[in-house]
């Protein structure tokens, strides 16, 4: 229960054990052009859809060379190691990168950026995340789109590990680029990175002179005319996301939020009661980070979930190493997922000395689950 | 038996179709281990290998980002399609590219190469083809390698449709970069480009200001250390490369190679005996690629092979599109598959209107295995 790789689908993985086949052939297309539909649907956008054979890291970079020229003025939402990301690949591809920084943990402010961006005039795109992985802060896309779109400028979201499972409304929501990884709410093994790219966002890639080779869009848009890539596309990890869109859709992508909501308020509900306190006031569905005690030694904490229960979960990372854990409930995470999590680490900060009264995380959430009693579970 | 992707063994389907698990994991840093092991057999080479996932285009681009700053010079020895993708690569990222240039089929001169290096003492590095998937011209590495040896140049290899099936002594033949894809020859699906850097490739990437960033060579070695990866590796497609490796192993790679030997010379004795031309007098023993008579459609030819006998061959491209046909025998190719496509050869040959006398393609094959009735089947 990481924030990526998460479990995929048995559908999905015994898709992954079929024979693979040639990609230059009408069973290719019609599988890519069925994946593509069901993105659209999935990040509620009628833009283009770009698959590329990368972790998202690739897809990130991509974003950053097709919309920045070498000199271009970009702004970073700067507030933990992903968006972090975002200007290092700035800087190594000779952008001039304006940080607006928060503190690890904390959320942006869309007014901040507006000011920003009305100081700043030759700003071209504005680069944010929409779950911060390594802090767990859900970030107000929305109100950010807003204030960009309102100063005509790029929208660039890097949704890796939240698309699928937080509410994103690509389109009412004015973002141009939106980054998403096969590995995390989507159920798909790790090797895929989804771009969606609004028509604005076209206009401004057509401009650059220097799009690179490997992630130059516009030989993905090319080779998507006729539902090829440019590239040899990875097809059994293609094939396997299909399935894992088909089961997002199924359920239906309210749905699948709902549920992300569910268990985000059940997870906080419960670690609050046992007396934790979570990183941050402005949470994510995605996953929750949750400060330890002081007197837990996570790696120790982390290492027996795993020994005993066979649970894993993520730590910290940078200013948050050692100090936290994040528990995702993306993906193929249900109710009773999230219940045994919840038992596994009562039981073991419990059996690590934390004074914490055994039944009372897990008591909380069942009260939560017990106000959504007509909510379906999907798996 | 197109030249890639090809099939993939049982054993490493059935790999993918397990769950997937976290990567920062002693299970993964032994796996991790275990498949860059298992290729430096496999290249034969004791240089540092770097698995990235991309397409091979993408280790393709590495190379060149990696080795070339901008402004720099390299030669490339262009015959073919994928000649002209380092070309392209190397004028999309500021290099001045020297051409070598023969026509499409035909093999380099190791004499001239020298000549050219000579003449440029600029050049850093020779960037090359080991097979020339497009024309099926098996290059002549080692003989050219002397020479960017002799020149204290790099030697760079595309052996990405050729490596596992063809005979390449890495270290013997002094390459600096092999660059070799997942989905050919070592029977994997695609999606992961896996290169050798020699000890003076990696001083010349030291001295490279700009790596780019997911193809920064140097955050791949710098993770390595810990047997990591810089960003979230594809874990599933790297257990099947494990597990096909290991099928490879289990060969032996002088077997393997010398399996592509008798393929070859079986299939070229069975198309010369139905009076068909090879495209090259220089054929690679990873595939043959076979001129088709002027009155065969080449289209039709390939959708009836296709549509009756579910036999899935590659067409041509460049020069030689609508002319040619290629069939590779690399991967999980034995003797009885050889013998099978050849007969459907024949016989679609035959009743599109080609005067062949049936069997004569597999009686002059079977006279060619009669003579190799010692060697094991692998599979």
């Amino acid at each position: 229960m990481t924030p990526g790789p998460t479990q995929v689908p048995e559908q999905s993985l015994l898709t992954l054990a079929r024979q693979v086949t040639h990609h230059r052939t009408d069973d290719f297309r019609a599988l890519f052009d069925r994946v593509q539909a069901g993105l659209r649907e999935i990040l509620q956008t009628e833009n283009d859809i770009a698959i590329l054979c990368s972790s998202g890291t690739g897809g990130m970079e991509a974003a950053v060379v097709n919309l920045i020229s070498p000199g271009e003025k970009m702004l970073v939402l700067h507030s933990g190691k992903f968006a972090e990301r975002w200007s290092t690949l700035g800087q190594t591809f000779g952008a001039e990168v304006i940080r607006y920084e928060v503190p690890w943990g904390e959320p942006f402010e869309a007014d901040r950026v507006a000011e920003i961006l009305a100081a700043e005039p030759d700003i071209k795109a504005v680069f944010g995340t929409l779950c911060e992985t390594s802090t767990g802060v859900g970030h107000d896309v929305r109100a950010i789109g807003q204030v960009v779109k309102d100063a005509n400028r790029l929208w660039v979201v890097d949704a890796i590990s939240s698309a699928g499972i937080v509410q994103c409304r690509t389109d009412q929501w004015g973002i141009d680029v939106l980054v998403v990884g096969s590995q995390k709410a989507l159920m798909t093994p790790p090797g895929l990175a989804l771009l969606s790219i609004s028509p604005s966002a076209w206009q401004k890639i057509e401009q650059v002179d220097q799009r690179g080779f490997y992630f130059d869009l516009l030989a993905y848009r090319k080779a998507k005319s006729t539902s090829d890539t440019p590239f040899t596309p990875p097809k059994s990890l293609l094939a396997a996301l299909a399935e894992s869109v088909d089961i997002l859709l199924q359920e239906g992508i309210e749905s699948v939020w709902a549920r992300g909501v569910r268990l985000a308020r059940t997870t906080r509900a419960a670690v609050e009661a046992i007396g934790l306190e979570l990183v941050t006031d402005s949470p994510s569905t995605a996953m929750t980070a949750v400060k330890l005690p002081e007197s837990i030694d996570a790696k120790a904490f982390l290492a027996r979930l795993e020994s005993r229960f066979g649970l894993k979960l993520a730590g910290g990372q940078g200013p948050f190493r050692g100090k936290i854990f994040r528990l995702a409930h993306m993906g193929l995470t249900d109710d009773l997922d999230i219940i045994g999590a919840l038992a596994a680490i009562e039981l073991v900060l419990k059996e690590q000395g934390c004074p914490v009264q055994l039944g009372a995380a897990v008591t909380a959430a069942e009260a939560v689950l017990a106000e959504n009693a007509d909510q379906k579970q999907p798996f």
